[in-house]
């Protein structure tokens, strides 16, 4: 990912990312979410934290909690990612990968066209970057670059967590039933 | 707020709180959040952060998480929010309350439904809570209970800053099809 000065850097893993997003990819019946981090100690400390929702005293304590944080997998590379989605055993297909920017380009890929794709039933990997935002090689291998979310003024800075759950309830929220109408 | 054990409680302010909700308020053009707490200590500690962020060298580093921190205003009760919404020079009129609540029940004003009463250009305030959520008699008490937020899944336990850029999305961020499709 990026810092603010754009460079290219891995960035800490911040715990709330963990929690939320998890909670919202449970919510919303996302399979897996894939937390991507070249740091080792950074590998661990995840595992750490999941192992102890999972597995440890946090998983009786709230047991809510442990679905969620249960769907998460911890790998060192978005290559990883790729074969490890690809090796499930309910799958074996390659995900296609769509990437989030906050760039408004042309090609980028509606929230209705991918709800679209999502139907077929094949993979897709949504990628969210922290810090800065995701890198231009990171976007430039996509296969996908889904437009950017934007809210009702020129402002557009939601934080990864919050643009992951209005990006899930776009896509896989019941736009067409009592629940959004 | 209730606990685990629906005692009522005040619940510790959590920090990324403050962040995140204030800039999905600011992404979608919501005037004040206000942060509602009892304890003098944590309306003490709110304000801190906040001036951080808004006077302090958070301001300078960081001047996008400055225009989000300014929208917080920090209140010791509800009835506070209403009369300081009363008194604001751009409404003069009392809001009406709109609680958020996990259980569906017959009468929850619908997403749809809020949509319209928010055109009117009436003062709304919507009402989040923390921990295990709103207690009875703030719920009681308010004017509409906000249809429960659900996803595709029957796990219904998004954390209360993913809910919030959520529902302002779907409130306030829907009302041209370019921004969804």
């Amino acid at each position: 990912v990026l810092n603010k000065n754009k460079d290219v850097i891995a960035s800490a893993v911040t715990n709330l990312d963990l929690h939320d997003i998890s909670r919202a990819a449970k919510t919303y019946g996302v399979k897996t979410f894939y937390m991507v981090t070249p740091l080792r100690d950074q590998m661990d400390l995840v595992a750490r934290v999941v192992a102890h929702w999972t597995e440890g005293s946090g998983s009786v304590y709230n047991p809510k909690r442990r679905q969620a944080l249960e769907l998460i997998q911890v790998q060192e590379t978005l290559d990883a990612v790729v074969h490890h989605i690809r090796n499930r055993s309910d799958n074996k297909k390659t995900p296609k990968t769509v990437v989030t920017s906050a760039r408004q380009k042309a090609g980028n890929l509606s929230f209705a066209g991918f709800r679209k794709l999502l139907k077929t039933g094949n993979p897709y990997l949504l990628v969210f970057g922290t810090a800065w935002g995701l890198s231009d090689n990171i976007i430039a291998e996509a296969d996908y670059v889904l437009a950017p979310l934007k809210g009702t003024t020129g402002y557009n800075h939601l934080s990864v967590r919050s643009a992951a759950a209005v990006i899930f309830d776009r896509l896989l929220g019941r736009l067409d039933d009592s629940n959004v109408t």
